[in-house]
């Protein structure tokens, strides 16, 4: 049975661009099993592509082929590449950051530059702005369907060089943890910080404690508060705000059926930290 | 061959939850073939998610497997249970009125409550926030592909005390039927009524025939005017009200190539009554 | 193997309209593969529901079954029918015009009227408003999985009836090629022309050169400014305007990582001109 691949791109669903995709892989294999990771990645958004792989790739088989592209540069000298990582997964993806959370979490084993005098959709003529479905989604589909081995994608890069956005960590310091917001969980307008749950064991936090939170925009305060620390929504009353472990096990903040984010007008990014009273 | 999975959820697709729940899914059972319902469902509204299920799930081959997600009630002593319906569909669910229009129109043959020791992702760990990928995407994946029967997925729950949302029985009394707005078609803006086609005939309602239509928002009347009871839309003029019966035999209310929702502002529930005259 | 089945309407996926037509399609054919193109044609927008079919097709293997469903004179005697490409492949949809853009490029080889007496969902009763599921679905896999011939579809209809929507093509006139704004790159806001990159070569234009641009809504002229004719939107500078030969060869009109659509306020039609000038 042929590799899975997974598409993810900031094009939306309401014109035929993920479509084409589609076609022109089933073109190189047709028996080939492709899904959506998500294509509503914000335009140009690098580091929520770079999440939304985080948040989904260990939970998908061995052998699956992932393609990401958010891609401001296209048509530029960033290079094209497949990476394949730890846990035997492979990323086709612009070298533009969107490996960024994979290559420190789950790490990156060997990378490849994609040769487009090989890889690249036949009479794909004069455009030189759609990579996705001329060289991501043709490469894609025949890596997946071993035309070519992961060796015939092109030169080797080195794993050490490749691209990666600047990314924080949180810090413990005089009874508070230190984090930002990460990214945030959409439809329900929770805040996914950047806080791993050991944090939280290793300050001997439990279930049921009463936390002082501080959320804050570079310098302005946005949020001062205690809220408990619940094992799930149901712990906390209807409207009242929580922290909980999130499903990629950091801390998250919600309002119990409503929207912390809209509630508070939250957004993400390194300028918006969070402080966590542990004691 | 594999059974199919349906999904449905509140998530949106706009990060990477639903594509988490179809990797697990597939690295439980790669051939499996799995296909969305809706990930649109307003959050937490279980009205719309038993709604959509009643919609679609007689179009499905027997066997398929219905994963439902809209969930409020995640980490609280609500049950999640898998039911048989008597059309031996199987639906995967949190125990919390989901149910209610299948309940009622197809009828439910059999219930279990998933038994998480056993039917729950291995090392899905401290996160009791996302039973949608750790239990729901994987306990349905182990039933469509066989590796567990039914009455493994653990004890079995009277089918009489499945949960149940209030649902109230349009109405024929002094020449008029009373109903209310059960649903809208969101995309155009139609009603959907509960009240059934049938009602029409029993009152020796015609094709063509002009009926005073009422709408009222608890006491306050929204809309009161004739309209055609039309075969389809092209039997009214560009613009024009009509009545028809819609995609799952109930009566409609529309506007042709308009939104008659947004034209009168018209939302649904109980407090949303109809009244439509027959003579 | 199956051929595959791609799905194109204006139900958008927020209820269960494209999944019941999934599921029909499923329980005809078991083993069918389906996909979507788009779900988002703006309601009843048949021009767009043309130019998405002519956006993708090309990409799709040959015996790919289209189904198109913006059907605005749904119930009224619009014909439905099944044409095959000179390329090979089919499309299910209303005679409304869905094909103008399809009979132009690829051409039409064959159409045949769609016989519901044979043709339509077994029991899909008094609903005249969803012939999405009733009978596109239900047609489109039967064809696919070869239940039915191509002839079995219903009787011959000349391709020289197919109905098309008035289209105008760009021309050239004292130094200025004529165009319109056929369409838009939703998510990006980048405009799609009428003009195709074969008239930039006749004359003469070459990447790097600097072009004045004007754009009318009817008479008034809502943009009139030089910008460079780029490779790709990474030839410009943030921010900036350009032209660019989009992934259907067509001059598309850009602002580097901004929205021009937005910026200016342009839609698309044959009141939308835009006039460039060659030398």
């Amino acid at each position: 049975m042929s590799k899975n691949v997974v598409v993810q791109t900031d094009f939306g669903r309401s014109d035929g661009a993920v479509s084409a995709m589609y076609g022109v892989a089933l073109s190189v294999a047709p028996s080939l099993r492709i899904f959506d990771l998500t294509h509503d990645i914000p335009q140009y958004n690098i580091w929520e592509a770079s999440y939304r792989l985080y948040q989904t790739i260990a939970y998908w088989p061995e052998d699956t082929v992932f393609i990401s592209v958010v891609d401001p540069g296209v048509g530029s000298d960033r290079l094209s590449i497949v990476v394949k990582t730890k846990d035997n997964k492979y990323i086709v993806t612009p070298d533009n950051g969107t490996l960024t959370h994979i290559a420190e979490s789950v790490g990156i084993k060997a990378a490849r530059i994609i040769d487009e005098t090989v890889n690249r959709l036949p009479r794909s003529g004069e455009s030189y702005t759609f990579h996705g479905r001329d060289v991501y989604a043709y490469t894609a589909a025949r890596l997946a369907s071993e035309i070519i081995a992961f060796e015939e994608v092109g030169t080797e890069l080195d794993v050490k060089n490749i691209k990666a956005l600047q990314k924080s960590n949180p810090q413990v310091k005089e009874g508070k943890i230190f984090g930002h917001i990460d990214i945030l969980d959409i439809r329900f307008g929770n805040l996914w910080t950047n806080i791993d749950r050991t944090f939280f064991k290793q300050a001997h936090i439990e279930y049921g404690d009463l936390l002082e939170v501080t959320i804050k925009n570079n310098r302005r305060e946005v949020y001062k508060n205690k809220m408990v620390f619940g094992r799930s929504f149901a712990d906390s009353h209807l409207g009242e705000a929580l922290l909980y472990v999130n499903s990629v096990d950091k801390i998250g903040v919600a309002i119990n059926q409503g929207s912390f984010a809209e509630a508070y007008r939250i957004s993400t990014g390194a300028n918006w930290k969070i402080t966590i009273q542990t004691k």
